[in-house]
């Protein structure tokens, strides 16, 4: 009679505490979103002591002194729990380990390390200049190996696991290892077919600017609106680096407009709105619990990258959205036809810039960031050696040797910004991607047809009872497997690209 | 040796937590402002729960149960502060009387009082229709009561001056009384006088529109940046409700445009920059903690009022804007003059509406309410006898009577949205302002000629060092003290009144 009731009040008190952390945390992230959209110059400092507080205030909630023993106690009785509730104590239980692992002048040091770094980086990348980053790079891999030893031990995994799952929960690099190499024993082939394929046929016309800003946001709203982004509960505003932010309820998205490039602009519009859907997809009685919030990383991109490349990059699509972009812009001839623009939006090319890199070429980029970083985490490869090693990588796997590092190893702020084992996340996601999206069409007869029309209801309702509404109350590879039959895999990314660079 | 060390540990301690619940205070008050400006309709709910958590986590922080006694080994050593620092204690002892007054669920009540009843309110004035708003509004009453009550226990004062005192530490009905009896013994008759006079010069001509809302944009910002207002620091948006948000270093003003009638909308801009500036300006080592806060509302509304009513419906200013005004709407010919246009900003005119009054007419409408308010709380009066009492008294002050309720006594959200004392404060914001113009004009040469040529450097500098700069380091009277040589009078509001409205 009593275990029941104190277990039952233990994990009570628990979905209280979460629900006051996640308060605290959404708060946060409309700041970070007003950091990014609205905050004049002057309130940066301002706004850092804000935020700093309220990470704070977050984290001391959560490690707050009984927090053990109410784990502990709810987790005794967890076999009175139903499924959502057992699966956010498993939740609740993931994320105490996370915040616990670390003492309060580890969290500090990191954070300190990342901003110097940061900072510095933005000029070393600006004049191409390495060494110039080099002493608080190798401050920010020490701080970021003692992170990675720290929740080794509190989550019993290797040192780089314990980092790739703060962005992946449970990833694993032995399963990308494996997936990795699957990959790599096809795509350079696969990609050279391409690009002899390519060459045999007429290149894309451009897309000539000037694109108004104005019209080019008025085609990204509809856009947006679409694909089933609602207003209601969203924003879509301008950023230097597109984002989405905010909260399930309140889903806010961010492009950057290029008078010269409307494609850019709406392409990363459709991209945001993929994560924006799963946001406010999330289950609505749990979105403010653990076990309501996005998945990881590898689900998430997967959102937005179903969208931006296998919905909307299909001919499907353009055909529905050539008029449209035709009307808005005012243009008309050969370029403006959906077989042109549909080359426009599926042009391979290798290249030196990752997040310029089209699907094709994308995991290579990945791949080698993986491969480099485990190198420098395993003390195989020395920071110093990096720029080297990259320029080896690239011609290997891309062909291409970028002309200096500011198009190389300086490209990317992760490394510098303190985030290690987080590049495989964007590869996994696109594997995910071409899988869910396969596994929708199976299952929704008619669904090309509907997007083809500009309805995305019958997706996004798969969408919203497969993925987005199973917040985490499984694995990636759980909800994976319950929505497509299989675990991660790359059959389906293959099996895309083949259909779409290769056939037809 | 000991006693002075513990002293200081314990105000340094007390300066910590004291900034901590700044930074909260601060997060949330960026938070109120989006949720004005930007927020999605959908996300109230979200954002509520944001706003109340961050609202409970400051108040368990204020009200923490060592509080008492770091107050009391502070205040017991605080001879060994310098002037800030015992100004800090002393505001520190303050807020916590405020916040432990209440118990947590005479907090709650108040708020879902207030919340609920603001909502009938809003289709009471639609419709109004008073009895309808009867129930919530004497529930909002009682609750309002026991807060008073609680709060005059705590602070010593009577019930009225408690609920004063969260608006205007320190105000003092006693002080009230006196004051707007002097008003009263000289406005209604001086209010004759000037309609009298208006009556026999001819009539402002009207200010046609239409004014498109980009350009009236492009105005404001031009007179919000020649006022002072930075906006490397501080934003101008659109809301329903103007208001002045965000922090000292991140301040957020808002207006409404309506393309018929560009005075007001700028009239309000030109008042919020008066309210910005205030915040602004205030101690850069101090504005995040207590000492460091606006003094109160006294002040604050004089800040507003000097810009808008003293230094910007000066016919010196308006020669400087009458051109940027023409140069912006492309308008010309007689109405456009700046003699006619210091008409149209300077007309006298009995109304039913508060917000919509001139300077003359204001502090009749706020001593109407004050009047009712006292016998309300004093139980002289019963709520259900309001709309007579109202009516009566707008017959006797100002010689009109509003036709119903929604003109009447429906008008102004303040009581059903549980601010009672706060009335007054309007109006002893406008005897501050002229008293505060005045001392500048007097200490400042040249002040007026720099305002007509659109250099407000001197004017700031001088509220700078006599008003923002002060923050809270004494009280409203020590602060007009020392900038006035005197504390607030009528004096100077009558002296104002007298040269612009029946002089020249």
């Amino acid at each position: 009679m009593t275990t029941p009731a104190i277990a039952n009040d233990a994990y009570a008190e628990l979905e209280k505490r979460f629900a006051r952390m996640s308060a605290v945390n959404r708060a946060g992230a409309i700041l970070n979103w007003d950091r990014s959209t609205m905050m004049p110059a002057g309130a940066s400092e301002d706004r850092a002591d804000q935020l700093a507080t309220l990470n704070v205030v977050a984290h001391e909630m959560m490690v707050a002194p009984d927090m053990p023993d109410l784990l502990a106690r709810a987790e005794e009785a967890s076999r009175d729990l139903d499924s959502w509730r057992s699966a956010n104590l498993r939740e609740m239980r993931h994320a105490w380990i996370h915040a616990s692992a670390l003492p309060g002048a580890l969290v500090e040091a990191r954070t300190r390390a990342s901003s110097a770094c940061e900072m510095v980086w933005r000029e070393a990348r600006k004049n191409a200049d390495f060494k110039s980053l080099l002493p608080s790079f190798t401050e920010v891999l020490k701080v970021t190996i003692e992170v990675g030893q720290a929740k080794s031990a509190a989550l019993g995994v290797p040192l780089y696991d314990a980092l790739l799952d703060e962005y992946e929960p449970g990833g694993r690099s032995v399963r990308i290892d494996a997936l990795f190499a699957e990959l790599k024993s096809f795509l350079p082939d696969l990609l050279a077919r391409v690009l002899e394929r390519q060459t045999g046929r007429p290149a894309p016309l451009p897309l000539d600017g000037p694109f108004p800003v104005e019209a080019q946001r008025v085609l990204g709203t509809e856009m947006a609106r679409t694909l089933g982004f609602d207003f209601h509960n969203g924003r879509l505003d301008v950023s230097a680096h597109p984002f989405t932010g905010g909260t399930p309820d309140d889903v806010r998205i961010t492009t950057r407009y290029d008078e010269k490039d409307f494609a850019r602009a709406l392409m990363g519009v459709l991209h945001e709105t993929g994560h924006a859907l799963y946001e406010a997809g999330l289950p609505r009685n749990w979105r403010r619990q653990p076990v309501g919030l996005a998945r990881g990383m590898v689900l998430h991109e997967s959102q937005s990258l179903l969208m931006e490349m296998q919905a909307c990059r299909s001919r499907a699509f353009i055909d529905f959205a050539a008029p449209r972009m035709r009307a808005t812009f005012g243009r008309s001839g050969p370029a403006w036809t959906a077989e042109n623009i549909h080359r426009v939006y599926t042009r391979v090319a290798p290249g030196f810039i990752r997040v310029d890199a089209d699907e094709v070429t994308y995991p290579l980029h990945v791949m080698l960031r993986y491969r480099l970083e485990r190198a420098i985490l395993g003390r195989d490869l020395r920071l110093a050696d990096l720029p080297g090693a990259w320029n080896d990588g690239m011609k290997e796997l891309l062909g291409i040797v970028p002309p200096d590092d500011s198009l190389g190893c300086l490209q990317d702020i992760h490394w510098p910004d303190g985030a290690w084992g987080y590049f495989p996340t964007y590869t996994m996601g696109a594997l995910a991607a071409a899988q869910l999206f396969a596994a929708a069409r199976k299952a929704v007869p008619g669904l090309m047809e509907a997007i083809g029309r500009g309805d995305f209801a019958p997706l996004l309702g798969w969408l919203r009872t497969h993925v987005h509404g199973q917040g985490s109350i499984g694995g990636t590879d759980w909800i994976l497997s319950q929505a497509t039959g299989a675990p991660l895999g790359v059959g389906a990314f293959k099996a895309h690209l083949e259909s779409r660079y290769l056939s037809a």
